[in-house]
Formats: C-alpha cells, structure tokens, sequence
C-alpha cells in the first residue's frame, strides 16, 4: 500500500480511537469529553479531554490541518511554497497519582504541495519521582520501537529528547526523556514506507507503556508530601511548555486552538519560592537524575 | 542633588524598606524572608519574600547588578559598548482573598558606562473580579502621578500598558493594565530630574493604592466558586508571564537568579480545559472587560 497522507490520517485516527478506548478501560471511572473544530484556513481537529480516576487530566489529540503557511514559518522551514498539509495526534496525561509519571506522545506528519514531507514525534516521560525500574522498562520499549528504522535511531533519537526536553533556566531535563525525532523523510537508506512503519511502532508504543506504569504505581499509597512534590513538578513541566516547548509557541504564534495546546497544562499546579528538597530525600534523589545522558536501556 | 546612581540606587533600597515595612505592618501575620544574593558578573540584591494572612505569596525585590552585556542583547539595546550597570524594584504580590487584585509594580534605571542612561518601569494591577470603582481610583491616582511629568504622560504610558499586559494567544489584557514606560532619557521637554522625580511618583504610588485596595476588599467574604475562578485566573497570570513578558523572557536567557524571577508566580493555579463561565456572571462580567482602551480615569 502507497503510503500517502491519506492512509496516515487515516491511521493516526484510528490510533486516537484505539488509545482513548484503552485509557477509558484503564481509568475505570473517566470517560472522554470531545470537542470536533474547524480551523478556519483549512481542516480541524478533535480534541479528547479525560479527568477520570486514574487520570487526573489529559487530553488526546487528533488534528489535520491545511492551508498556506504564514510567509515568516515558510522561511524558517526553508520552503518554496507556503501550501502545507499536517497531521498528528498528541497526548499529555497528568494523573492523580504522584508515583504515576506524566506522559507525552506524538506523531506527525507534515507534506507541502510540492511533494516535501517529513515525519516528527517522540515519547517522553516526567515522573515526580524517578523509579529506576520503569525507567529501564520504559527506554527499552522505545529502543525496541526504534530498532524497526535502523539499530542507530534510539541513541540519536535519546540523545535528542535529553536535548530538547531541556529545562534551560533551571538547568534540568523535564523528566527521564525518551525519544525525539523530526524532519525524518526517505533517503538512500529507507524509505517512507520504513519511516512510517517505525512512526506506527512508536505510536503503538504508547499503551504497553503507560498500562505498565499504571500497573507497577497507580495503586501506590501516597502522603501530602507526595501530592504537595507533585505539584511543585507539575509547575516544572509548565515552565518548559510555555517557555522553552517549540510545539507550543509555534501554536500560540499561529493562532492554533488555544484549548487544544494549552490541553498539555497540568489541572493544578504550585510554585513555592526557593524550594530545596531534604538531602538524601526521594525528591532530592530525583533532582540528581533530571539530567541528560544517562543510558537508561543497559 | 545630583541625580546619579548612587542617589537612585539608594533611593530604591529605601522604597524597597518602606514597602516591606508598611506591607508587614498591613498584613498583620506575615514577614518577610530576606535572601541577600550576588551576580557572578557583578551587583546582586535583595529578594524578599512574603507568605502572610493578606498576601498568599508576594515578592518585593531589589537589585543592582553590573558587568558586561551579551553581545546579542549589546545589539538588541543599540549600545556601543557592553558595561552597563542596572538597579530597580520589582512587586509582584498574590493575594488570599480572591476580591483582592494581583498588584505589580517595577521601577528600574539603567546606564552604560559611555553616559547612556534611561529609566523604565510602571504599576499594573490584575484584578480576579474586575470592580469598577476600584479600577476608577487606581487609574486616577496613575494619572496624578503622571502629572509630575507632563500633563501628555499618563495616557501615553495607559496605552503602552494595556499594549505590553497583553494575553495575545486568550485576545485578552492581563488584567485592568496601568502605566507602563521605558528608556525615558532626559530631552529638549525635560530632564534627567524630572523623570527621576517621575519615578519616585509611581514608586511612591504603590503603598495608597494597595492600602486603599486592602480596605475595600481584604475583609469581603467568599466562596470555593470565587476561589476556583482566582485559581484560573491565576494561570493567564502565568501565560502572560511566561510566554509574552518581555522582563522574565529576558532574566530567563541571561542567566538572571531564577528565583528572584519567577516569584511572580502564583503559590496555586489551576488549569481547567476550556472553562466558559456562565452567562451574566461575574466572573463573565470581568471576561468582558479584560480588554485594551477602556479609559478607567473619566
């Protein structure tokens, strides 16, 4: 089969589908709230929000937009023409638990009229407590998913989540990263049929690995210390998103759906001034591992 | 008296004492916690912080720090030289009582060492419910402090705010705006006197209006419903500062003391998905009026 946007629009809501049908049965008790848009240059999106049980809030995303690109994108994307066609689909989870990492997950697909096209996305994983077991888990799942394009991809694609998932101002990684990758389009040595392939595997990457987070930690006893260092990440994660996340800004900058991007948000959030865990605490513990570089699949 | 730094910069550390000591002696629970810092590349200052009975969480900060400017921003400012050498004032306090408005205020002065020099800054306020009689005697009490420079000021410096507290991707202001100016360098029209006079107006202003805000509103009663609208409104609170103000943008790429930056933050914030309040409400009431050009001072 050809693979055209047509076939990967087509898959990408099937994966939606497939991911909220497994995250409802997950959750037990939420169920998704959708939202169908039109954006007014060309195509639309649906928007699917969750506050269940489980889940705290979290939202999966489907969107696929056309149109022409505003000339200044066209430039920095070094395009010719300004018509595009994107799709993707986008998830943010923040759950109730604070021994439940908060997960990311995207897939997108971007072609212009001439024929250019690339494929993006990545997996990525924010725990407000680092546990060295699910991070192993987690690395080796997406490194198995990498092995479908070539035996390379995960450590260049590792490498840059830890670079792009970067905290600048406070000099710390989001969470344990994951893998990042964009503009990939066929070359000598794949085809977009190879690249596609490793972009389903990704995607298909995403329920084992939040059913085993949610198996190993969501029944986790937790204190007010617990929920109180929740928040407190969560305020981390809101500094990168509207800081630093490339995602977002380019959004907000292209007056995109306001709601959808801002879904990524966590529901409640604190800053404390100057806050500095106890030494040799769980949280003092995972400030030492938001850090890039550690090779968590060995 | 000559107007150099010496005389400006010690008229900031006493503003900065004479706010914290009426603001304690207003909240009535809470004092300060003073942490004294130092810039690796010169200067440093005074951070201090409030969590009391009036303010949840509020920072008054003072600082003055010197060195060389990185060449990008040596480039963006259109200077000749890079030493520099920059004090002010910065207040950002959050109060409990959602009837209570969040209140920013920053006076600041900058110089080369080439003779360059120029003042900034203004006072804002960010009410969670908009009342009009209060917003009424905030502007007045702007424009009187206008006065000591030009009768032209006050709506040149109305319209510069309501510009720069600008929610761009919610199409809404951050709050009722105020004044807000920058690089003001002595001219033809007037001195180096003058304005400093000017911004010792609008640093003087700040204690009358948060004492007149306190007595109208720190004593009103209110609900979880009220509370859950300042915790969102809170968080356009964070947009705007994270995403669009060009200060944080700033102290965030040079390396600026983190904490000192980001204690305008909000102690609590919720995010909820696309959260419409009802009809004829207060809360959609304020929504209505979150916008540029309302001229408050008639």
């Amino acid at each position: 089969m050809k693979v055209d946007r047509t076939v990967i629009t087509d898959w990408f809501k099937q994966l939606q589908d497939n991911i909220c049908e497994d995250l409802e049965s997950l959750d037990g008790r939420g169920s998704f709230h959708e939202d169908l848009w039109e954006r007014e240059g060309g195509g639309g999106g649906r928007t699917r929000i969750l506050e269940g049980a489980l889940v705290e809030k979290g939202g999966v995303n489907f969107s696929a937009v056309s149109g022409d690109l505003p000339s200044n994108i066209q430039q920095a994307l070094k395009l010719d023409k300004p018509d595009f066609y994107a799709t993707g689909v986008s998830i943010v989870l923040h759950p109730h638990n604070p021994w439940m990492p908060i997960i990311h997950m995207n897939v997108r697909y971007f072609e212009t009229g001439d024929g250019t096209y690339w494929f993006g996305g990545g997996i990525d994983l924010t725990p407000h407590y680092v546990i060295d077991e699910d991070a192993v888990f987690f690395h080796r799942t997406l490194e198995t998913a990498c092995k479908v394009l070539s035996k390379d991809a995960y450590p260049e694609y590792k490498k840059w989540a830890d670079d792009y998932f970067y905290v600048k101002h406070r000099k710390e990684t989001r969470g344990i990263g994951g893998i990042f990758f964009d503009r990939l389009a066929g070359d000598e040595s794949r085809t977009k049929e190879n690249i596609f392939e490793f972009v389903q595997a990704v995607g298909n990457a995403f329920l084992p690995i939040y059913n085993y987070m949610a198996r190993q930690n969501s029944q986790k006893t937790f204190t007010k210390d617990h929920k109180d260092w929740q928040l407190l990440r969560r305020g981390r994660y809101v500094e990168f998103n509207l800081v630093w996340d490339r995602g977002t800004k380019f959004g907000l900058e292209t007056d995109g759906r306001i709601e959808s991007i801002l879904m990524s948000l966590p529901p409640h959030v604190d800053w404390k001034y100057n806050y500095i865990p106890k030494e040799d605490s769980e949280e003092a513990r995972t400030l030492l591992l938001l850090r890039k570089g550690i090779d968590w699949s060995q």
